[in-house]
Order: structure tokens, then sequence, then C-alpha cells
């Protein structure tokens, strides 16, 4: 991975799509308009469907360049030959995830906390997501946030390349980026756009 | 895996645990009375818990020689090197989850019609999982019961060996057993007792 792939996160979330695309349009469009990195995370889903998707969306990214990346799931990142995981605190230990997936394959790890930051400090993972930034209604089960104050602080802290997820848009996004992050992480701003390449174009104009 | 170890075969649920006991200290008591392979089945659990749960009963096995089976989630097997998984229809295609586990481990198949039953005969499975004979309380997402008479047909049509789900208590189990199935499945007969082990012995009797 390099750490300009970080630039642009997308995080899928089925639940939010916009009517007028399938999550593949979506993604294609968004990655055309500037996305460099995609994560499937999916809940409520079955395994089987969970495998067909992660499929379908390994196909749709072939030859892009951009790094398909799994949220939690190291079976359906191994069922699919996914770039990586993205593991949070909740989910396979870090150690057993490198073990599963070797050397060459991406793990971020979310980090809710500067104590979870600098644990993460200890661990060669690829890169962390400082999450939420912001309190937004798309996860509801996070910590509290760390504002742009506490994001500055753990960006400075970290020995990782780091990405910042949760609230983050055209608006809030400028804030964010004055943190010196490696990259943002987007979910509801493309996802739910009715128009994701518009969407994807316009915050990648703001970050380059 | 030995065609007698699918004979009396636990299937857990947290969620119907007889409050007296820890998950580990049911399983236990359980195999003391007979039960011949454990299969844990947990749903809204994290990846984190499903793993920590999974190994605690890993150690608790360990030595008794019932095997430990994983089911749907691969990556929680591969992670505690279970001996295997069980994988329903909506669960990792066979095929991908064979190869991630290897030919060493066991993998189970639920099938819930003939028609699926005789997929499964196309495919190297360790045993198949017919289910439910009756419906149940347990699990209600499944598909309509086999009932006695297509329980033995199942059987008599499957070049696997059979292990009966859904329904079996003491009352069910000897016409069960007459359709010449391997082993029996048993969640809440077991699990919801606040004697698993009389539980597990009283079953045990009946099969032999």
């Amino acid at each position: 991975m390099n750490r300009e792939d970080l630039k642009l996160y997308l995080v899928t979330d089925r639940g939010l799509l916009h009517k007028s695309h399938s999550l593949e349009e979506m993604v294609l469009e968004a990655v055309a308009g500037g996305v460099t990195m995609v994560q499937l995370r999916e809940k409520n889903i079955s395994t089987r469907e969970f495998v067909e998707l992660g499929m379908r969306l390994k196909s749709a990214l072939a030859g892009t360049g951009v790094p398909l990346i799994v949220n939690d799931r190291v079976d359906v990142a191994l069922a699919i030959d996914a770039d990586g995981v993205h593991i949070g605190q909740s989910d396979m230990p870090y150690e057993i995830a490198r073990k599963l997936l070797g050397d060459n394959k991406i793990i971020g790890l979310s980090v809710e906390s500067l104590e979870q930051l600098e644990q993460a400090n200890q661990l060669d993972v690829d890169y962390v997501g400082i999450s939420p930034v912001f309190s937004t209604q798309t996860k509801t089960d996070t910590a509290p946030a760390f504002g742009i104050e506490g994001l500055r602080k753990a960006v400075s802290l970290s020995k990782h390349p780091t990405v910042a997820i949760g609230g983050i848009n055209m608006i809030t996004a400028p804030d964010v980026l004055s943190c010196g992050v490696d990259g943002i992480a987007v979910v509801s701003a493309i996802v739910a756009s009715p128009e994701p390449r518009s969407a994807a174009t316009a915050l990648k104009e703001l970050l380059d």
C-alpha cells in the first residue's frame, strides 16, 4: 500500500445507497471521480451475500489500481482475495488477522482514543483509522468524537499513516486536512449522493 | 472425523443457556454426559468475542477428543484452529471454505431439502446436517420441516454421514434414530437444561 492510496477512502454502506444505482455502479462512479481506496463495510448480511458482493466489487475494480479492503471479515477477504482488511477494536485481534492474511495484505485498524492509538503504534498495521472525528448518523456505536484538536494530536502521535473518518464532508474536510492526515474516509458524502462521481471529484479537488 | 463423532452432536446458543453455568461449563458437563461433538453457533456476537469464546471452548475441550466445529465463520475457525466448520446454505460456498481450511478440517453442510441433499452428494463434505426434522423455537429462519418420513428418505439418499437437527429431544429421538441417521444434533434439550450432564446422559443411553 502506498500512503497516497489513503487520500480519498470510500467506505460502503448499502443502507445509504441512493436508489439510482447499485453498489458496484456507485463505487465505479466514485473511483472515476477520484476515490483512491474502497472498503466494503456491510453489516446484517449473510456470509454468502458478503462473498458474492465482494467478488462483484473486486471484478468491478480490476484494472483500476484502487485497493479493495473488507471490513472486519478476514474470511471474506481471503475468499475474494481482497487487498486487505480493516479491523476495529471489537474485530479479530490484529496479530491473528496478520497471521491469517500474511505480510502482503493491507491491515488497517480503527483507533477510538489516544490510548488505542498508542497501542497501535506497537503493531505493524499499515494504517490507522482515527474514528470518529465528528459524531455521525452513519455509525452510532462509536466512541466520543476526537474533534479537530484531538485529531491533530492523534496524527502527531501516530507512527503509522492516518485516515480520518466520521462526519467528513465538503464543509468539514478543510479543517480535517489541516491536521496532517494522509487521507479522509467518507461514507454518506459519496454513498448517499445521487451523483457519486461529482461528490468524489469535489472532495478530491479539495484534497489536491 | 469418525462417523461415530456425530452420534450426539451439541450445538451451542448462549441465549438459551441456563443461568447456573457458563457456556464452557455447560459444554464440559454435556461432554461428561456423552456428547461426542460440539458446534459453536453464536449470532449477534462481535468477531472479537467469538474468537475469545472459541479459544476458551477449545482449551476446555483439549484432551477430551471431542471435535470443536465453528458455525459459519471460517475466519473464527482458522483463528482458533478449530476442527472444522459447519456451513449453511447462506454461508460461504463449500468449495471456498474447503480451499481456505484445507483437506484435514471437517466441513459439515446443512441441507434443508432433498434437492440440496442431492447437491451435497456432489461435494466432498464430511457430513450433512438434515435440517430441520421438526419445526422449532430455537431457529426460526428455517425451511419447512422434513418430518420423519422426509428424514428417512433423505438419509437413504445421502452418500455422506448424516446428522439430524431440529426439535430433537427425549420424546422425538427414537423415531429419528429409526431413520438410520449417524447422529442427532440438539440445542435446547441440553443447552437450556439446568443439568446438561444428565440431559446428555439420558440422550446417550437412548442412542446406545
